[in-house]
């Protein structure tokens, strides 16, 4: 089984990275571009059958270690 | 106009800071995890409201900063 986490910055917080980004895609001649938000995607492989049972640990992984939920919201997809 | 571009490492390119998180879940008691894998989602917005032209843009965007294509796969979504 695979899971997919979503991590973004919670809408507010400063994006430092994007900032970058759009600073440096406008260096390079790209104009029109507003705002850049960068975030992360986790796939996990996972054993066992059950996707609830895996949501459940998934989300536990979340908490624990793969965002920081002062500043990150995620999303979980079991596929 | 939003887009949204997903960078993921090449298939059978190694990926240390997913070993690393894999190592940190199992010291932290998540067993029955395999191998884990860490992309990017970039979400850049747009000015403009043609989804082609646009689509063209974060395409040139991607060869030339977002992805780097030696190790990198993306695949750009326009909403």
């Amino acid at each position: 089984m695979k899971a997919r986490v979503h991590v973004t910055l919670k809408p507010g917080v400063l994006d430092p990275q994007g900032e970058a980004v759009r600073h440096a895609l406008g260096s390079l001649g790209f104009d029109g571009v507003g705002e850049v938000r960068i975030g992360k995607v986790i796939e996990v492989e996972l054993d066992g059958a059950d996707p609830a049972a895996a949501e459940g640990r998934v989300r536990e992984m979340c908490e624990k270690l793969l965002a920081n939920t002062v500043i990150e919201n995620y999303a979980v997809e079991i596929s």
